[in-house]
Order: C-alpha cells, then structure tokens, then sequence
C-alpha cells in the first residue's frame, strides 16, 4: 500500500475551505461559460450596431457567418455586385426584410443611412482604398481586410482620415486574433523566453489561389508576407533595420506573372533579434501556419491545428492522424475571424481601442514594398524609421 | 539538383485538366464554407421552430448559447424557477420581448402554446419524466438531457408515449455528435481495426459535482457510466451479455452517501468483443474522455484536446503544453452539444430520423441499473435481450 | 524592443558564479557520458565474472547481444541443444576459444567449472526449475527468463534454495528496467499522483507467438500477463484482494488449445486502487506496451516509442509517423534487456540486492494462477495474503 | 454485432499461406535481432582491426565508448597529453595490456606499428590536418572529427593525399548517421516531397561551449555552421548558387572574441530550392536539433527526441514531457556515432564506399568561409562551382 502515504485531504473539504483551484484561465470557452453561468457581464443594453457587408466572395462569406448570427449587428445591407446571386444570398443566409441587398455603385445610399454605424470591407483589393475613405468621410466605422490601400502613402491617407473623423479603422489582421497565436505571444510578453534571439514563422497557403486572384494580388509580398510580417512586429513590438529574401517561381505560371511562389525572409532587429519567414504559394497537405519564438529562456511555438486533434490511426505501417490539417484559411482560422470581427463591434461601442494599430500596419506595408524591391535586386534592403514610426503600439 | 528529377507538371496545368484534389472531407468547418461560397444547400424556407427552454442551469446555459443565436429557433419560453434570476437572464442573452420568461408551474401555458413546436429539457434529473410526458401529450418534440426517467420502465413508458404521438424524443447522448468521436466511430464501422476485440472508454470528471448534485444524481452509474455505455454499444452495435464491476470510494463523502468515486466496468459480448470503462468522479487536470477501439487490422483512437492544441512551451525541464485540457464539457464537448441540437431540430422538421434510437437508449439504462447491482452485490450480471432489444440501432 | 527588458546576464557570468543548471538528470545517456568524461566512477579493478548462457534461441539471442560486448563478462559457455548451429553461432558472435558450446545434458561440466559465477537461463519454460536448481546447488547465480517454475509451489522452492545458498536468483522482469516505465514508476512513488485511483496497463503482443509455442507457453496469464501484474505490484508497492477477468479467444487456434487471446483483467486493491490489464495476443500494428497511472494529483502515463520518433509524413492524406511502433520486444525492451543484466552483474558482483523481490515474484504467479482459474469458472476470485507475504518489497 | 462482419480468416492460417506482413523495415533493431536468430549474415572471420584513438576529451570519450566494448576492434593505443588521466583512463575503461597510452609527441611510435590500421582522432582541432597528413602518410585509415583541416586547401590536400595512398578518409558528419535523419534524406531521395522547394534546419547547441573553446572553434560558420550544411547538401544533392547571412552576437563575450552566437543562414540552389539554417550557440532546454524538407508532394520532418519519449505528465497546469529533450550531442546522437564508426570499419575492411565524400566535405567548407565573409560584410555571396565540384557524391 505504497502509495496510501499520498492520500490527501479529501477535496470537498479544500473545496469547503475556499482552496479549490479555479479553472484554468487558458480555457476561454469556459471562462465564456462561466460568464453564461453567473449571467455577468451583462451586454451593454441591447444597441444593435447597424452593419453593410461590402463583398460576399472569398473574405465576406467568413465574415458573413459571424454577421448573421451576431446578436448585436444588425446586418441592414450587403453590397455584392453579382446580382445574379442576390436570391441565393437572401435564402442562404435567411436574410430578413431589414436587410437591403446592393450593387456597389449604390454605396451612397448606404453611406447616407444613418443607422449604418460600421462597414466590413471584403470587396476586391483594388477598391479598398476608395470604401475606405468614402466610408470613413461618412463617418463610418470601417473593418477591412488587408490591404487598406494598394501603397504606403494610400494607407498613411486612410489612417489620418481616420483620425480626423475619429471612427475606427481596423486592417483585418486576423491571425492576431486566434486563440494560439496570441497565447504565444502573451507568453513572449511575459518573458517566458527572455530576450527574443530567434522568431521563425512559416505560411503555406491552401489551397493555391487562381491566377486571376494571383495576377491581381499585389504580389506575394504583399499579399501574404504581410500577415507573418505583422505576426513577427506584433510579437517583437520593434522595427527591423535591414531585410532580405530569396524568393523563387518554381510554378511556371506565377513566374509569367512576375510574382514568386517560394519565400524566405529574413529580418534583422537593432536589439539582436533576427526574424525568419517562410512562405509558400502552395501546401499540398493543407494551410500549413506556425509561430516560433526562441530565446534565452526557452520557446515557445505554435504548429498546426487539426480537425479531430485527438484522433488517431494506428495500422502496421504508422501511426497517422485521421484527417490533414486544417485545409485553409476560413477553418483554421474560424476562430480568428469571429474575435476579430468582436474586437472590432467592441472599438466601434467605444469598449476597447484597436488593437492593431495604424502605425503598426504601416510599418508592415513599408517592409513588405521594401522586400519587393529586394526580390528584385537581389539585395538585402536597409530600413529607416523616424521616431514617430517607432511608437509601434501607440496609436 | 537531385530532387529536381521529382518535378511534377504545374498544379495550374493539373487543375485545368481537373485533377486537382477536393478539399479534405475531414476538414468540416471548410466543408461548410463551401457550401456557403456556393450558398448551398439552402435552408428551407423561413420556418422558424418555436422552442421553450426549461432550464437554466448547468446543462441549459450551454444550450442557451446555441438556441440564442441560431437562425431557425425562435425561442418563445425559457422556465426557470429562480425568478430572481430573470432580469438578469433577459439582460444577458438579450431575449426580446419574443421570449417569456416562467416558472415551472406554468409549464402549461408553454404547452398550451400552439406556436411551440419543441421543448429542451435541462431541469433536475427528477422532473425529466414527468415534463418529458407532459410534453409529448401536448404533441411537442422534446430534447431531454439524460436521463429522460429515473429507470428503465420510465424510460421505456416515454418512448412508448413518443411513438404513439409520432413526435421525436431525444436523449441527449452529447458525446456521439463530437467530432472526434463520432470520426472514430466512422472509421470503426468502416472496418479499419476489423472485427473489435477490445473498446476502452476513459471518462474522468471534472469539476467534481457538489455534494447536493450527487445526492440526487442517481449514482455514478446512471449519471455518467450511462454516456460511456452508450459510446461502446453505439460503436460496436452489439448488447453485451455479461457485465461486471469494481467500484469504490476513495472520497468518503462519496461513500457516506453510498455512491462510488472511482469504476472499472467490463463488459462481454457475443461476438468475441470486450469492453472496458473506466470512471471517475474527480479528474483535477481537466475533463478526461478517451475512447479506444482495437482490432486484428488496428486501432482507432481518440485522445484528449486542448484550448490552444499547437502550443508548446518549451523550457529546461521539459516540453509542455501551454494549457491543460478542456476543464469540463461545456468546453470539451462545445461542438457536440451544438451539433445533437442541430440534429434535433433537423428531426423535427422532419429531415432526418433521430441517431439516438429508443432501443438503444433502454439498452443503456438497464445495462446502468445491471452494473449498479453488480457494485452492490460484488458479482458479475448476466444480461438476457429479448428479439426486440436486439434490434439496437433501428426505431 | 519589447523583449530587450527581459535580458538577462551573460550566461558566462552565471556560469563562472556556479548559477549554470546540471544536465537534466532524465538524460540518462548524458549522465553516462559525464561518467566516462571524468573517469569516475571507476568500476571496481578488472574482476571478469564467468557466465553460461543456456539457450540461444528468441530469448537468449537478446542476452547473447548484451553478453559479448560486455566488458565485465567472459562468456565461458553457450548451451545449446541445436549442435548444427554451433558453427554459425560461433562465427556470427566471433567467440573465441574460451568459450566453449555444450548441450544441454553436459550442463554438469558448466556447474563444475569453477570460473562460472552465474547462469543466464533462456531455455524453453518447462525446463527452467531444473536448471535454476541445479545451478542453485552449484552455488551459481541465475539470471532466469520468467517463469522460473512452472507453478507457485516450484517458484518457492527455487527462492528457498537461493537464500539457502546465499545466492542472487533474478527472475528477468524486463520491463521494470525499461527507462520509461521506471519513471513513471519513480514518478509514482514521490507522489505525483497522489494516492492511485486507477493503474492500466495494455500488452498487446507482435508478432503472434507460433502455435507450438503457444501450446506450451502455460497459458496467456501465465506467460503475457504476469509481466503486467508485476508492473501492477511494483508501481503500487499492494497486493490485490480480488481479482477478474474476461478471457475470449477470437482465434479458432488458440481456442483449440484450450487459451485465450484476448483479455481484460481487473484488480481491486485494499487501499482503494483499481487496476486493469488488457491482453491480446495479436497486434497487427507493433508491439503495444502501455501504462497509465491516475490518481487526485494528475496522471502519469507511458505510451509507445518509435524506432524514428521524431519523423512526421505530411501529406493530403494525414500526418504520420514514418515507421509504426518498435514490432517486438527485442527491439523495444533492448535498453531494458541490457539494463536488467546489468543489475543481475551488480547483484553478482554484491554491489546492488536484487531490485526483483522472491516474495514478488510469488505473488505474481499467485495472481496469474488465481486469474487462470478465473477465465475457466467466469467468476471473480478472492486472494488472500498472509503477513510474511504482505512484506512485497523486502528480501 | 455491426463489426463481426469484418472478421478475417485466422492470422495462423495467413501465416502458413505465406501472407504473414514481414516485419517494419523501419525497426531497424529489430532487423539486427533477426539477423542474430538465423546468425547470418556472419561477420567476416575474425579480422580485429588495429585501432588508435588520438585524443580522449570531448568527443574522443564519445568514440571510446564504441570502440572499447567493438567485437572487430583491436584498440591498440589511446594517445592523451594529459599524462596524469592515464591510470583512470585505464581504470574506467578497463584498458588491457593490449593497449598502451602514449603522448601525442610519441605519434610516430603509433604510425610505426604495423598492426595499426586505423585512426580515429578526436584532438584539438588545430591539430587535425598535422595528424591526418602524418597518419595518411603511414597508410592509415583515418576517421577525423570536423574538421579535417583549417580551411579549403588544407582539406583539399588531405583528400588529395588519401586518393594518392589509397586510405578512407572520413569526415566525421555524425549526423547524416542519425537514424532519423536518415530516414529523412531516404524519404526526400525516393520524392516523398517531390522537388524541394524549402529545406530547413535548426541546430541549437547545448550546453553552451566554454569560451576557451569558442575561442579556437574556428567560429560558428565553420565549427557548428558546417553539419547543417553538409546535411542540405546531402539531402539535395546540390550546390548553392548564393548564401546570405544575419549573424549576431547576443552575449557580450561571444562579440568580444568576434564570434556569433545567433545566425540565420539563407542559401539559394539553381533548381528552385531554398535552404535555411537557424543557429545558436545556447539553447537552454536541451540540444535543438531539426530538419524540415518541403515539397509540392508533402513535407517530411524531423523533431527533436526524448530520453523517455512516451511519458507523459499530466497535471492541472499542462500536459508535459517528464525530461527534456536529449540535453548535448553525446546523448543526442549516440547512434550515430555508433553508426558513423561501423560505416568507417566497413570502409577499412573494403566492405563499403565511404558515404561522405571528399567533393562534399570540400564544398562544405568553402561555403562555411563564404558565410564567414558574409557575416562580416554583411552582403551576400555568389559562389561559383567547377564542373569537378559539382560531382557531389561521387567520389
């Protein structure tokens, strides 16, 4: 009876002695439940955040199921240009009376809807920068997806309209949002591995987009560096001084069109951080997405995530998983999208300032055009950065 | 250049001709956002089904989250008897003036309600039978937690009741709508391991319940050896013929009101498969559910998942992950509850029969009530089935 | 530079001020290294202890391993039946002329040689009381692969002799020296769980014995099971007050010889623990070793290693291991095979007693006997212990 | 009885059709094992070969290990300035009067023995090219720790010197022996990924070296740098057009001898892959040792390994390894050194072509001192290679 010895107190009475332990905080569904629980915090009363949806394709469906079943939005238009699809849309999403389906040249009348407080701006890339600032002069609040605008002095423009009319502005970083990637970078913030000496991210897109996606992109730079280039700045909270890349077309095509499929990236910090970035254009075995933080004191890392994590098949030739990770984007980061899409109904109730900040994400489209140009060189590229840049999680 | 030889045609190239692969049908949340790039299948039309919630506990918090937000339930009643919780209810899942707010005496005008079409059930254990026949008098479907009466011959009068009515009754079975598990099924009964020789269950709780929670909880075979039991019988499809325990008390509080903290079961079938369960009360790293399925052609496996599942922190003394598991089932089994309520509200609607067939569930609860005199007694029960019960999984 | 703040001093500087951490003491290869680095401890002066290896077939292939390229062993005799073998044996392991191959009936020259000091007993089971009590009388040390007799009246005797002869006489738990289920046992035993709830073990066997094999093995329980019950006992440092089983043969074969191949085994311990075992005699998919130990304070558990643990396959399909678990016990016991022989040269050589008690050993055969009886009546069968047996862990 | 269906004819009556699977090739001790059962195939008779070991520190110990307790090793002379280590050396290792341990200004008495045909030297690095001329000149076989010589003539000449005389030469890259490495390479090199497109190492060293070591290691480049180099090139097959460098010295003591301790290397190869190469001097949690091929058809890696791989600890807090990963190289990679030793023997008894060829180890160093340049002058180098190079692996 060796380990009799051990028998502790019996739990109910640490629990009658208040030394029952709490959950652990690290389970955010049940921190929601218990918060369902005790009926508290109570929601500010019932103020329905009257919301247009610009766009219904790739982006604006993910958004879209986070809009419907919201219950402080309400959905009163969705802008979608294939007026074709407006009936399916309408049954699909059982979209009540309230909500007004639109072509995009008739943004005005939404605009001119006063009980439109915000809009989702998940339209073709080329035309972010004019929803932007239209919205942003109707006094909107406005969520968009990266990028705001096609170049740095376009997104410079866009915040400063923001400031000025002081609605808020949120670029769609949306892998900040996801329960694992900002546990890694709490656990940064905490120091848990001192003094970052190396951070490594790796972005592998599933499945490949279409060459018309890819012909208008903007460039894999601009297109997808900028997602892991925010991860590395938000994560780091510091400026790199120089960044170079290799970057190859090992697909025919996306050579024909001037852009590259295959990236490494890497950038040099002033503190002695040095950053790494993977990308590719194409992951055959699904939306391959991780986060690696080294230093002093340890790492700490983020790898993929799986639809039925726990399961797995054992026969005599391995032990495998029974499902691939997560194939894209609108699954692995479902998570992701629907806090975004709160933090930012919380900005736009006044509950919260923007996480992600103007200067930040001008910073990331600084390196993300200097990195184009050093694919093109062939050089590595040093960066300046003025003491207001510097300010990178001040708004 | 010793790879170069294994370049394959371009992936446009391999598109084009239309054999690029589907995405992964493992991946169910992008499988959903297919069909809703596609906006297909589209709901029925616009047939909001009227629900009263009776409950608002433990088990009705969770389904709370999934009938407040759920495009097809207008919830018309929620029946509560704290009524000093009521303002508070309204304010924090904000009910309009849709949502009537009763207690459990008044459960007669909720039924009187024609436009009423379904009630979910999460009131004390003891009231099930009695609101589940009420219910089903008034000719409404119901979603019941387990157990739906206090022992088999209650059980049995229920599901007499619901196919004289011709209305679904649901037992509440959460754990078969996982995603995980119901995937190890699938493989199972798709031959992967071949013909079962052992299935291991594993269901440790946590939090432990308080002492007046155990009280009235009918003992820990009838509270939770019962979602175990349903896991092996709804895997392997078979009765066992033989059942045997060894239960003890290792929380005297436990013992002091005759119940048991700590359970092995065994279970032995006809067709050559074993079964084992092992139980119990109080788990202090989180909410333990495995299930293990072993054959001559392998095994299929189900471990544990966790918060934040790709995240490692890594430091002098070991690899760890950077939160425990989910703590209790309303995290654990989020998906489950949200999908066995999809599920319900398909069968009343009339989409799809009800997974969770009344034989099976009579099956369960005289296996429970079979292992709970085994405990008692210390000997092995030999179970007899008649032609009728033998037909598990057909209504 | 948000992670400057946390930088530390020069890991010089601490490590000239003595703060530098020792290596983590799990690395029990770097240990060994560390050992040989300084040269210390030095083993004791050049004292070759004289062995016979009796049997030189699956089991004394493994020993044969461990024995020639042993520097404190000189291998002065192999005994073996199979004469046409000898000219291969003596090539494949390069033994020189002072090893000397005999059959088994000239084992008395063995004896009588006073240069051997110890026995490696690795002959068929029914011949091992023999053996062990001739060597025994011979004032011989005995390594003896389990069982050492084939029931618990002859395992008493070949105990009694040894402490009549004051020799060390090792019944080759092989497991108990594998280095990570000795620390979960280590784990175990300074608390980590807390007082036991509930011990599991799985044996799953690869390959299938042959049939001849079977027919004289003694029966799974007798020739599988005690390994299990052996771990069982020596985790728990208890002995069982009760003991079931369910014993299904799914292999016509093993039916026909009066066996089982697949079993589930249930302990039920005085302290309040609860043991299962669960047997087969066939996995398809390597040989699957497990334990789990669960108690108030967490869990500890042991699972299956892999001849290349860190390789992952990642595809469409899934992600995999690229080999399946270690196949056999050769392959996953090798560090426990040379681990046991060493401490059977320790306890040869008096600087160790033997970690494997007699009374344990008995105890175990007890049970598997108990548990025999148990699958051929269907019934639970009580065990009873008197004082002397109780004291498991002393010599 | 829903799996009864999959019943398959009995496993004994497959064994005896000859369907029996053979086992995993994977379990590659397994395989040995079943060598040694059919004792076949048999060494070649008897041939000890007459080995040296010069120097017996930091690596000499590691090779001591395998050499002393080698069936086809003769160790004849262990040669060791520190003359006062010489009685615990002998102790230890149980040195017989075979062997006779020298200074290495007694070198010529070691290269005038006939009998010695073979050596393996684990000296101070500065001493190596003296020793492998010296030793090639007797027609020595030698194996070299790495370097070889200090820069790209040295080591040209040493090679040019072992074709003239006809003696192996290895460079001693451990890690290409390491089992899971080497499963890695084979999966690539039979197009598991289909054509590289990103290979990936990361190399973490642990513990941290003294800096008197540091200071004569030759820098990072060439004294850590060169095994993750010779690994890319030894799974690509391939030489690199372009490397680049960020290179940085977080502790003030590394910058003060002018050395890094934290280095990204990019290197970019003709045929579309891009290499990556991830430095540090100091990992805290053990020795961080990864490999990473990616491809259109998967991805195939390797992560890092564990003392006691399958347990696990789980507690309220975490789910955790209990011992960090293998803590230094000695332990790390054990088997490869065991390993790299066996392919130098089979070399010396002409069993075999030596597997690290001179073009490869030649290309390797020239890209170590590119990476050095790079470092300091902070551009990227081109690297030009001449058709001879460029036959990699043939020797």
């Amino acid at each position: 009876m060796a380990t009799i010895q051990f028998r502790d107190p019996s739990p109910f009475l640490v629990r009658k002695q208040g030394g029952a332990p709490a959950p652990p905080p690290g389970d955010y569904v049940h921190t929601r439940y218990l918060e369902a629980m005790r009926l508290s915090p109570a929601p500010p009363k019932m103020e329905e955040i009257g919301v247009a949806l610009c766009g219904c394709g790739r982006a604006g469906t993910i958004h879209m199921v986070n809009l419907v079943k919201n219950p402080r939005v309400r959905l009163l238009y969705v802008v979608e240009d294939a007026e074709e699809r407006w009936p399916a849309i309408r049954a699909f999403w059982q979209l009540g009376d309230d909500t007004r389906l639109l072509r995009s040249k008739d943004l005005s009348t939404v605009l001119a809807d006063a009980r439109v407080q915000a809009l989702v701006v998940a339209t073709p890339t080329r035309s972010h920068e004019a929803i932007v600032t239209e919205a942003l002069r109707a006094r909107k609040a406005v969520f968009c997806e990266k990028p705001i605008a096609s170049d740095l002095e376009g997104t410079r423009r866009c915040y400063r309209l923001a400031r000025e009319v002081g609605r808020p502005l949120l670029c769609a970083f949306n892998r900040r949002f996801d329960p694992s990637f900002s546990q890694v970078r709490r656990e940064v913030r905490e120091g848990k591995v001192g003094h970052v000496h190396m951070i490594k991210t790796t972005s592998r897109d599933s499945p490949m987009p279409s060459l018309e996606y890819l012909e208008t992109s903007g460039g894999i730079f601009c297109d997808c560096a900028v997602h892991d280039i925010d991860m590395v700045l938000w994560v780091l909270g510091e400026l790199p001084r120089r960044v170079a890349t290799i970057a190859r077309s090992n697909i025919p095509e996306i050579d024909g069109i001037g852009d590259w499929d295959t990236v490494a990236i890497t950038l040099d910090f002033p503190s002695g951080s040095v950053g790494f970035i993977d990308l590719s254009r194409r992951s055959n075995y699904g939306y391959d997405q991780r986060l690696e933080v080294f230093g002093p004191r340890g790492m700490v890392s983020c790898g993929n995530e799986h639809p039925t994590p726990g399961v797995r098949i054992t026969t005599p030739d391995r032990v495998a998983t029974s499902a691939p990770i997560w194939y894209s984007y609108p699954s692995r980061f479902a998570q992701g999208y629907a806090r975004e899409l709160e933090h930012f109904l919380d900005a736009v109730q006044g509950k919260t300032k923007l996480s992600v900040t103007s200067r930040q994400t001008e910073a990331v489209v600084k390196i993300a055009a200097a990195l184009t140009n050093a694919a093109r060189t062939g050089q590595a590229v040093d960066l300046e950065w003025g003491p207001e840049e510097q300010l990178l999680e001040e708004e």
